[in-house]
């Protein structure tokens, strides 16, 4: 089974909960990383007996580090409408809540379209070469970034940055461990770009996601289109100031069609 | 009593709930505008005994319409950090969630800051007209609109756009009657932008927003600076694609600081 399955195996729990467990290779520097959190969370709600239609949006707040080892989630139904669904669900370890999360799911039709943002003009995946991750640990070798820019890989062992980096990245990214994308893939992967005060200090203060909104605008027909070829993503932050700052993405198809946007606000120490 | 503080008057009920009602000054087609339920939740969560810190994020999925009458806001305590508290709160009208939120204040201090996206240069707000909404209805007769770019007044009474208009709005936004800006007013002023459709088709079909995430930057005292002088809002939309589109805002004071941005779904009908 593929890593990524493997961390998202969940089991119904007795008492209707979803038990669950961390596996190492979705671990980060403090525990789980938020990205597989968010997939997780997203597959439980999609998991659900009365689930209908595809994932509109998710948001995660993380409220608590995720130890290494089993925890469970609960469901709540907040309002099943026939074409708006919204879950709201609870990641406990104990009695920890160490995540918590609103699910959209909506039903689409084939309905009047417009792309207003075209996908940035880069060079194809094949030749953007991949960042040497063989001696890195937890989640980050579980994906193969193409940087086109805004890598960080000169900056190792370099001293913190006096003048700020550019908080911008545009990658190719896939899994190393080649997956189809599906939306818990796609979830997942709206959170596996490096907290940009890194880029932009060279810096690793404390710092950790602290809510995390991902917008679907991809049916399962595009992702399936996609199948495990890399997606095109832009990564920037607006603002840096008083312990917290905000990272958004825009994450696109193959061919170029935008397939979902996060939105996230991360706290800092320094 | 200013309307905007009429609508957001909160009593506690004896079941520990917090009792409110809906006021036709924020009113709009099909019920309650969403800026108003936004900001009513972030007041309910602001108010427990508990609470501490400064509004981080707010995330509002509408989950019913609002119905002009009475509702009663439940809040449920997450997770209480000495950082960071998460909130979650539902907008109940009888047995039916009409709003959900989740809410995350943060303490803020004197930390690194960095400013990557600087405010758009445009004309101040005293050189430009307000749009004239003597004859309009509901909330947006509540705020001022100074359109640099982006208004649909010109649309008015005229076909459905073949080619689709930009979604591009640049404005001054404050409060007819004047108000000191606080958290509230400005997560209500985070949804004061009308939906990118109508502006991008100038049509009016079923639509609603389905989710609304508001990520603060700014902490009390910037908001003391900005008193009740114009904010400057950049609004704009990635992708309208099976049935919903998204939407994002930043809005900024007088003096160029980024003090929130906004990011919601919408859902439409055509």
């Amino acid at each position: 089974m593929h890593a990524f399955d493997r961390a998202l195996t969940l089991h119904k729990m007795n008492d209707g909960r979803l038990a669950g467990e961390t596996i190492p290779e979705f671990g980060n520097f403090t525990g789980q990383f938020g990205g597989i959190t968010a997939a997780t969370l997203l597959k439980a709600a999609l998991m659900q007996e009365k689930a209908a239609g595809a994932p509109v949006s998710l948001t995660v707040n993380y409220t608590a580090g995720i130890k290494p080892g089993a925890f469970a989630i609960s469901t709540r139904t907040i309002r099943l409408g026939r074409t708006l669904q919204h879950w709201g669900l609870d990641l406990m370890q104990g009695d920890v809540v160490a995540a918590t999360a609103l699910v959209t799911l909506g039903q689409r039709s084939d309905s009047w379209a417009h792309a207003p943002l075209a996908a940035p003009s880069v060079p194809a995946p094949e030749n953007v070469t991949p960042l040497d991750t063989s001696d890195w640990k937890g989640w980050s070798r579980q994906y193969a970034f193409r940087f086109i820019e805004g890598s960080t890989a000169h900056l190792r062992g370099k001293p913190p940055l006096d003048v700020p980096g550019s908080a911008r990245s545009l990658l190719w990214l896939s899994h190393v461990d080649p997956r189809p994308l599906d939306f818990p893939g796609l979830a997942c992967m709206s959170d596996a770009f490096f907290v940009r005060l890194l880029q932009v200090r060279n810096l690793f203060p404390a710092m950790g996601t602290v809510s995390l909104t991902t917008q679907f605008h991809a049916d399962a027909a595009m992702l399936a289109a996609q199948g495990a070829a890399p997606i095109l993503c832009h990564v920037d932050s607006r603002v840096f100031r008083g312990n917290f700052h905000d990272q958004s993405a825009e994450m696109w198809s193959a061919s170029g069609e935008l397939l979902a946007t996060s939105h996230q606000i991360v706290w800092y120490a320094e």
